[in-house]
């Protein structure tokens, strides 16, 4: 079965790697297509533009870095709906707003096809592994067609409704809550570092038993040791996905001051000149620096 | 053997029945003394004084609500120093600043007893089912003394080394990470429920996957379900934890504009009215309300 | 002289009534022409666009709510820039952000007229009393052929440069430091409420010392003594300005804890359903009422 | 007439000089008595204690530099309560907790002797010109025989009621609304920057509309010509009062998030070893720093 494919970043070319052994065969997409050179090139079709990747195709995957770089993807000059067969349903895996998800709902229904929303949670190690969290939102029957391809790329798919929108939020709120998770290690392991502790066995105490989650264990792993290489998720994406759960706070009038605090940490890393390096610097150094240490 | 206990409340009666469980005869001293007959009567000898209950015992353990009444069971008119034979261990569980415990420690030492702090991590029901985390600081000597009275009371003991005050640095850094928690959920499932989702099913998500730890999943129900009853650990006493914390933020020169955030919610729920009302809807209704929910 | 007027709200009318009593003719057009009724009737021609209030006039001025509104003004389908002459100079008064003065003023270029930003500070009665501070920016040319109808308008005018947006940000900073100070005298005159003292003594102590400047003056009568009512600028609307600042704060990498803070006070206020409240309630309440006042 | 004078730091010894001015012999001690050799030796007595200063005399004028040091000096074992006459009234000019000057003037009706609290508005220069903002509170009798010596040292004396503390509870609101202006200045005076503006004329244009007061006006300086050289008031003594009003907020359960937040830029610039440098410096670089200028 052959399936469109767009945007070969950190992520998606470990998830269409994944594809591929499920035994897909890819049109793809990139903006640098040099990227696909990294896939099997028996079991892809380099296209050109998103439109090529979408032709003749009953479902396309897109894993884009943001809203805008989507819209174009989907309705620009050379968007995917040109050539999307009537019928077709277009699995969107981007942390996007819901807004977006909701608005390229419409155009596809418009154009005669579908979109669900299928963001994921994960870094490349986990897409690679094929242990990413899915989230999904739209029509059930799509979301059901698409199931074997989502099963294909992570250890779970769970469904947050009918409303495009609603795994984007997910997404947004997912993670807001690692942000400030860090922000939450940051200022204790530094805190107990300040009073004389060794803040890797305070982190290996809380990972081991109050907080024996992945994002504790895995993130207070790298706060702890002050290890900020190699960069991981950069400062400047996560201060994107923090940007958008500062517009759904005010969209939905939800005040979150600790959603703020999490955003200002990586603005602040940007602004110094960090945006490139790990987000998880942003806020272990970001703290430690305050602190004078 | 017989060993002093002192502070039957909600955490210190449940220890004080493992220790009986595990065989010790205890002399209890709390200032209602009608508490201790909740405790099995063969078990125990009531005591009108902290220096009663320390009177020709090698243990005295220790379970109060604050750094003053913990001073004042030490070296008030009753204390326990008057009494306690030379060579005895006091095992100090409150939750205090570390500066008390480096006070109390001087003390003991200079009256020929010895002194080591050993917080916990757990509620009531913890408490009860020997599922305590203790947490210990102090002379080694001492400390490996205690071990066989720490066992009894938990499911575990981890050490952070020879400064009399370390573990209750610990145990505040634990404590602020524990409410700083439970404002990232408040805020997460708020915004996810403004924008459409059901705050249960997205509180069971992240609890089932990347943040599958004991405070995101039992804390997590609660604020997802807006569940404030029982009262499990009072506002106020959390404020009284998060106080600590500022101070000790303060003395160490650490900012933390996460704690001071998390401060300002508990603050804000005991002026209002809310200080016998149980920490999580400091949070949780703390979150709903500005959201206008 | 007759020139185009545009935008009939709260402070567009005074001003328009500023302009009659200057001399000048005005071709008005607001969304709501009713509004005009208000305006001495010889001296003003209603229009049903703003294209027809920019026809045959060198200047057009534009006071309108926001950004998008403004933008429709100009380069809608009833666009001003379908008839105002080449050499022309639109004075643009409203709150917008500096972007949109930016992008406005390339568009007037291409059309072969001219765009000038010049923001106001003052409430309505201030713009009746011809006691407005104007700020400008843009080309200079431009500026001092608008010099007189800004004089007409306002107690002072101060240029801020050659790019359109300058005095945007100028106004948008001000307004931030508007915001912050009501935060500023809610807390601080609830503190000392708190502890016994007199508020509105604290605000006639601060308001004729250190702070003897309007807004204190002004904003601290109206917080110490609770009084919110009559409205004269709604929450909603600072709500929107303080999303220009988080905005501008965003765009610039230009961290502002305390922009975020005084936001997220006008967010609870319009989330709790006081968006039609004045602004200075906002602070004013939403300080007590955290503090159980 | 002869007092009693205690405490010859930046903003004693200029008020020792114009109560020598205006005709008063002063008993003066000092923790480093040397400092007396700047006064008029004529018009002196160098005193060796607290107790000393405070023989024979009917008032006593007290300005040093926290709570502690001032119980020791009245209540200490060289105390001025050992030899203050009955009948005598202490001034007490620092800046302290009301708290402490509740106590105080409890040890003082014990001994026979009065306590009025007068903390003062206003840096050395201030206090040298007869320029300082005197608030008092106490006892109507003894504020009235005080009034002599207080308006020798200021341009007007406001009271604040009965309540021995209240005047402290003005003090430390007043320094709260001083250092949450020079975070609002330093975000704005940034912000402005940072998109083309240049900083120095936004602070004129503030200081000479909207906030033209002497907060806004000297400070607006400094922070806009960045500008943290000489030191006027160390940034660990803004700290000290920072936490008064932290503590203050705490015991009287009122929120205050933006002072929570003044407090943490301070306690920033502390930890990374600015304590000896300008207050200013704290808030303006604090937040340069932050946004990479």
């Amino acid at each position: 079965m052959t399936i469109g494919f767009i945007g070969l970043g950190n992520m998606g070319t470990p998830m269409a790697q994944n594809l591929i052994k499920a035994g897909y065969h890819l049109q793809v997409y990139n903006r640098t297509i040099a990227k696909a050179d990294e896939l099997e090139q028996a079991s892809i079709t380099k296209c050109n533009t998103p439109a090529e990747a979408a032709a003749n195709v009953q479902f396309v995957v897109s894993m884009l870095s943001e809203d805008e770089i989507l819209k174009e993807a989907v309705s620009g000059e050379n968007g995917l709906l040109h050539t999307f067969p009537k019928g077709g349903v277009h699995i969107s895996m981007s942390t996007i707003s819901p807004e977006t998800s909701q608005l390229l709902s419409g155009l596809h229904e418009q154009a005669g096809s579908h979109y669900i929303a299928a963001p994921v949670f994960g870094r490349p190690e986990a897409a690679a592994a094929k242990k990413l969290f899915v989230c999904t939102s739209g029509a059930a029957l799509h979301k059901a067609a698409a199931q074997p391809i989502l099963e294909a790329l992570g250890q779970s798919v769970t469904d947050f409704g009918e409303d495009a929108g609603a795994a984007n939020v997910l997404k947004i709120a997912g993670n807001f809550m690692i942000i400030a998770s860090l922000e939450l290690m940051a200022e204790a392991f530094t805190l107990a570092e300040k009073n004389g502790l060794d803040r890797v066995a305070v982190a290996n105490f809380f990972g081991s038993t109050l907080f024996n989650a992945p994002i504790y264990q895995n993130y207070g792993k790298l706060i702890a040791n002050k290890q900020y290489q190699p960069v991981g998720f950069k400062a400047r994406l996560g201060l994107k996905d923090a940007r958008l759960a500062i517009k759904l706070s005010q969209t939905s009038h939800t005040p979150m001051p600790l959603a703020m605090l999490a955003h200002n940490r990586l603005l602040t890393a940007v602004a110094k000149g960090g945006g490139d390096n790990d987000w998880v610097e942003a806020f272990g150094k970001g703290v430690t620096d305050d602190a004078g240490i």
